[in-house]
């Protein structure tokens, strides 16, 4: 089952650089363990903006939100998840 | 070179049944010719809305737009286009 | 798995009257078939306005987006989709 | 007398941990104490959020507003209501 | 309880002129009955707009969507809806 | 003359209890000075929300904008103004 | 006493040629009557915008809306209001 | 030339008094020498704000740009330029 | 003296295909004319959407309003206009 | 290909003026390499803010990324991207 799901990030401008990195090295391998996993399935940058557009291959909404949840950025994002079905003009299942 | 597209259809009310079947297979066959070609990526029907949310890949901004403007629904259409690009945690390239 | 959706219905001035009680009527039997299959859990009237906030309960995202696509008044509505999960204060499961 | 109410919470990044575990669990407990007497009637998490989507069922506005100033978490919180009425449609009363 | 409620109506530029009278006449008519059953305690004009803004005096929500949904201009309306509260400096009960 | 007000607080999170309880008073006491003198003739909490709906009474701008200044959370508040006229379907003159 | 007033005309792309004139006719005469008495102070032209930025200087806010009610545009326009004070930085009292 | 300007203040709640004060003199004095220069020609208060609608006559874009920039307040400022052009009619030339 | 203008164009979907023509082909007409006198320095389409981005270079703000109103869509057009200044950092004067 | 970009600074208002002065001639200077290189092919400042309309030349979207990300202002930025293309009527190719 497919989302949409925009992540805006707003890092506090004060952030310690050290835990900056860590930070964001957890995230990439959180974030990488999903992809390997399939789950999520896409992630790409917005041009210009510390954002990303992915999509996500769930179970269902709870699994999606525990997934979201955990990000070790959580709490510095602004997220919206748009549910995705399959359209009748798409070639693919 | 991708962009998110996100098209919201609104057909007129009174619009002719025949003429409205016509121009949904016309915008069928338009949209799964594009998709064989590897230029319409995804496409993905949202959930409750007569509205999809695509992926395009493109060679430039040029090509987008007359794949867009040439939708046969495109006059009934309101469309949104975000750039994107690699994101450094995505595992494919 | 379940959804919130929010319905705001502008239906024609200039609409048979006739033609909407027809509507009005198989909007409100295929609406309470579902209440009673246990799809629509709870439908609720926004008051002061034509609209209601309702939410459901489905298997996937596919299964809503048919439900909410074969509303009698899907297109005069327009709707907005909150996926939900368990709240971890919430009593029930 | 039932409404909807969403909110959306922001807990200060530099909340002292202490505090924030003590506070969320004051919150838990005036929640599921409210939903035990039946004035706290539905609470859902909004996926990939830290909001949620609640039903509260009181006598009058008054005591709405009561439960609602008196939430722990309530100066971190923005918070909208929807007064809601019993749908013509629905099953249950 | 009280809510405060604000209406802008707008009305078709092709309203038959008969019509429209007769619609301005039942509306004074229906709000006058119910200023005098002490259930619409306040009408204001919005300045420079086709607009009110109101504070109607009910039993309950369900009660204050029959008065607003029956309005003879409700067609024409958009209405929105905010539940009000003692306020705590207020000197009038 | 009648202008319907809102006005939304919002009160640092690290204020100091003392001063803020010092400010609540100050601006209860302003508050009903006001009513006394029939120029703050409404005052409505808003549901759920740190925000009141407040109806004033005024001889002209001037006086409006300076009552609404010298508020003692007047730094904390944002605020709007509606001017309000006298309805011709208002029994009330 | 002044007020800001922003005026945007939106006329029906049908409406008969000949009304049109004798509407923008109407309206000409009608608001240079006002400028002359001293009523419509300041009358500008939003550049690129079939649209006004106006001052008005009135007795009261019941002055202002029956000048605004009565052009002959108003049911083509939407309408915002503004009211303003003196400024105490401004040399003109 | 003219442009409609509008500016939202918003000091931060620690600044230092005599800092403010010093500030707010100065901010003044410059308001005051363009005033007498012709090149701010209306100064109002919006009412209930801190805010003000101002009208600056300027020879180009650029000597309204560096106007601005240069106000003492700038960087606790929100400012928003409506170029303004002759109506046809306004009976000020 | 520059200004960036944004064009969002409507066309009624009825529009006759002729009169489209010919509308059309005026307003490519005009457009070129004003390109070829250096007043509409730049036009670029906005990708997947019936709208464009000009820059203009007019000698006051009257001059263009009054190109913008000539427009031969400017009644099927939104438009919004805004003021550039030389910025400190561009190498062109 | 061409992107026009809009970018919107808000520098902290406790930022070290040795810091401020540092960022800004590392800016201008970053701007001035990519203005001489053709990739930054217009920069015009938004009168009245701290704001600039900018529009780059570039290859593809990830090298527009690149170039923004790496703005030495970046992390004080709100940035928006719009893709551009050839207009039909446009004299320039």
């Amino acid at each position: 089952m497919l989302f949409a799901v925009r992540m805006d990030v707003v890092l506090p401008l004060d952030l310690d650089p050290g835990l900056r990195d860590e930070l964001l090295a957890t995230e990439k391998a959180y974030s990488q363990k999903l992809q390997r996993e399939g789950k999520w399935l896409h992630l790409w940058r917005v041009v210009g903006e510390y954002s990303n557009l992915s999509v996500f291959d769930v179970s269902d909404n709870g699994e999606l939100h525990d997934l979201l949840w955990n990000l070790p950025l959580f709490k510095y994002m602004s997220v919206s998840v748009t549910p995705l079905a399959q359209h009748p003009s798409a070639l693919a299942g």
